[in-house]
């Protein structure tokens, strides 16, 4: 396995030829090849099929000169793990069976030894790393515990976290109840993920930013805090994601990650700004930039190289590649960063 | 008219022995009293009928005391106005029929006096104005050019806002013939509002937090200065608001405005810290808040209240009141604010 890849180097702060690229979702429904087998397989029998989650992690590596590849996976997995079982309806994303509505359901998770009933994702991990290249890393990941709680008490998306923000405020210890098994499992899951062969692990916190400063860091900051610093015993890298975070993002880095990962929201140059030059940032193209036309996509990428530029710097979207993305348009933008790195200098 | 009530005072800067008192969807479901007129009359029957919207405007301060009133009137009115139609669907908000697809759609906008076939929101005002307390500042709005425009192009709400980005990157003349054809409109159409008796005004950018600063600087700060730095000529203060916009605070006060509003993203101290001291701030209570206990209500209220102490605060929520939210909470929060402000010295 090695260590020498441009994800790795940039994730320890060492210097690179190129930034390393990897898209958010870059294995999923705008690739043909993806479509094809989710015509025979649901999502969920992609991911609890080790053979299939690991040829779907592969298929963007195949075809892209990625620096990455992330495992395919969902955030919810974890759930029906820990028995709170979820369906996907098409076109609404997931649906819970049972959301927690009071304490007695928090009591109720079935959290001990709930990573090994996610075993799947361990063995797709194994998989994976047998087949890619030394020179690409292999990411892990899991939902934060703000982002998977808003889904378990929720019941799926949501606008404004209503239920959400009011079992926070109004039942507080069942919530910090709550994000402490969220934080355990998560924690033991993602050590698990490392030791099959995950080399960098991203937790995504993607709605954190509903929140206010005092919320983070009263409700959701201490929870995140001990995964990614449990996370410090494996010695991988870690990748803390949230989106609409511009507010609370000195916060998120306190709570910690080797990188901050960041949407378009916010200027690379203003973060490095408030949480240090040393700072190892992931982003942060609009995916809506790759819904346009080869122009739009370069001159986009172009914007977030040079503030990228001399700085440790992970390119990647500031969200998930939305599924009318052409995968012509993922390629160019890659183009884009290879092209760029060859006629500028890093620093 | 008077211009010594809290709102007008702490719109000039100066001192109040409580910050003044408004909620954004002041007037709206979550009243008994609107939801018996809106069994009789659609919304913008509401809207269109002086006599009925001067009555929804009045509900809330009838009921509760507050600083300002809102005059009732829908920031996609002047749509109608400008050629192009559009109904309320139900639980989907306002559908478009002919969305804006391409430039030739911009070229047909009918904006030449468009503002005069509005006047039935100025013959509400005028009702308002006469039937208002002399001590209650009277509100105005519209809508930014920008919210506008992405319900035009996208034809309702939206959550990825692609078709607006897409059109303004690769339309791009087209986009800025469109935003300063709404610019041009909404400028009279606040300046006849001021003329009719709204003493202050606020400008809605309410989707505005889905854009990066470049985006927001290139396609959108141009035309919003416009109308703000228009209106000064008609010396009514005006806010400034949007949501998410914790990234651009500081480019939306470029653009202009007396206040600016804000959401609970942002802590109202930092945002003091970033725009300066005297800046007067509008927010920031999150509506969901309003949705729990009273003891939820009073705790959120006194933290936005000492975050405000002694710096020009109107107090009022991040975003509009939501429909299931109970009469009681609103009144519980507005005593909370007179409460607190008798025991805490200002300064």
């Amino acid at each position: 396995m090695s260590t020498n890849g441009r994800m790795m180097l940039v994730c320890q702060g060492r210097g690179v030829d190129s930034p390393p690229v990897w898209f958010m979702r870059q294995a999923g429904r705008y690739m043909e090849e993806y479509r094809r087998l989710r015509e025979r397989h649901s999502m969920l029998e992609l991911c609890r099929t080790p053979e299939l989650a690991a040829e779907v992690t592969l298929q963007p590596i195949e075809r892209f000169d990625l620096d990455a590849a992330i495992i395919f996976a969902d955030i919810l997995l974890p759930l029906e793990a820990m028995g709170v079982p979820f369906h996907f309806a098409k076109g609404e994303g997931p649906v819970l069976e049972r959301p927690i509505r009071e304490p007695a359901d928090v009591e109720r998770l079935d959290t001990v030894g709930a990573e090994e009933r996610l075993s799947f994702v361990y063995d797709a991990i194994r998989l994976v790393r047998e087949r890619l290249d030394a020179g690409i890393a292999l990411i892990g990941f899991a939902g934060a515990p703000f982002t998977v709680a808003s889904y378990m008490i929720e019941g799926g998306h949501s606008r404004h976290f209503a239920k959400t923000k009011l079992f926070m405020y109004e039942q507080t210890q069942a919530w910090h109840l709550l994000m402490t098994a969220l934080s355990d499992v998560t924690l033991r899951y993602l050590e698990r993920q490392v030791k099959a062969g995950a080399q960098v692990v991203q937790l995504f916190d993607s709605w954190v930013g509903a929140l206010g400063r005092h919320d983070y860091r009263e409700y959701v900051m201490p929870h995140s805090a001990r995964i990614l610093q449990g996370l410090q015993n494996t010695a991988v890298p870690t990748i803390h994601f949230g989106t609409g975070t511009g507010s609370i993002l000195d916060l998120m880095k306190q709570a910690g990650g080797t990188v901050t990962g960041v949407d378009w929201r916010v200027d690379l140059t203003d973060v490095w700004k408030l949480l240090g030059d040393t700072t190892v940032l992931q982003g942060n193209l609009d995916p809506v930039v790759l819904l346009g036309s080869r122009d739009t996509v370069k001159r986009a990428v172009t914007r977030v190289l040079e503030q990228g530029r001399g700085r440790p710097h992970i390119f990647n979207l500031g969200h998930g590649i939305l599924p009318e993305t052409q995968p012509e348009n993922v390629e160019a933008a890659i183009e884009q960063v290879r092209t760029w790195s060859k006629t500028h200098e890093r620093i």
